[in-house]
């Protein structure tokens, strides 16, 4: 069902400290700059293999991220697995008796369809599936 | 200098349950399971893509996952990036500026080597290197 690691989500409170250290001490290429609204972030996306590390910034404090930042400090957010299929792929979450946060797929970062499961089915893991965007 | 995501790992109170939720819920294929002494963790990783979900389980409370657990319950622990030479990588990260957990390569599961950076230097995100074994 889950293709492959697509990002790891890190919340961060200051993204320019936090993308100089991913691109400049670590190597990794910035490649997109995104304020996502329906997820309260601004984001930045990393490359790294076929896959990602995704700063989150919070737009404001009683977002997710802002939220998370609040109760744990900047850290891992969330895991995120590629699927070709959100819908099938829900489906087949919902038949293996994970709770879903989102019922249906909403907008993630570049174009993609994104919907997360709930972290307490998951062992404590907040999972992101991600179907990216077919556009270029 | 890092090559791609090869894991991340995730500490849990039961493994069984956790490879359970992993293989038969979220369709991973299990693929390795390993006592790692010099982690203090019994691990067992399933296949993702070319990357892999490694659980962990502490085996004893006074050791760095069970300490984990004690503070922040089940969750994301780390997140390994893959490197081709652990000495090559690790000498960057110190030219770098960052701190290291591991001064010196320590053995990993199925015959890595792996060290580990420290999170006050990177955003509060536990990251690991590591060198595949060579070996089949």
């Amino acid at each position: 069902m889950l293709g492959a690691i697509d990002h790891i989500g890190v919340a961060v409170e200051d993204l320019d400290e936090a993308v100089h250290l991913y691109r400049d001490k670590l190597g990794m290429a910035e490649q997109h700059r995104e304020m996502v609204e329906e997820q309260g972030v601004d984001a930045v996306l990393l490359e790294i293999g076929d896959g990602h590390v995704e700063l989150l910034s919070p737009l404001a404090p009683d977002t997710a991220v802002g939220r998370f930042l609040e109760r744990h400090g900047p850290g891992m957010h969330h895991v995120a697995y590629r699927i070709d299929d959100i819908e099938a792929a829900l489906e087949q979450v919902r038949k293996a008796g994970l709770r879903l946060i989102d019922e249906e797929p909403r907008n993630g970062i570049r174009g993609s369809r994104v919907a997360f499961v709930h972290p307490k089915d998951t062992d404590g893991v907040l999972t992101e599936l991600v179907q990216p965007s077919e556009g270029p």
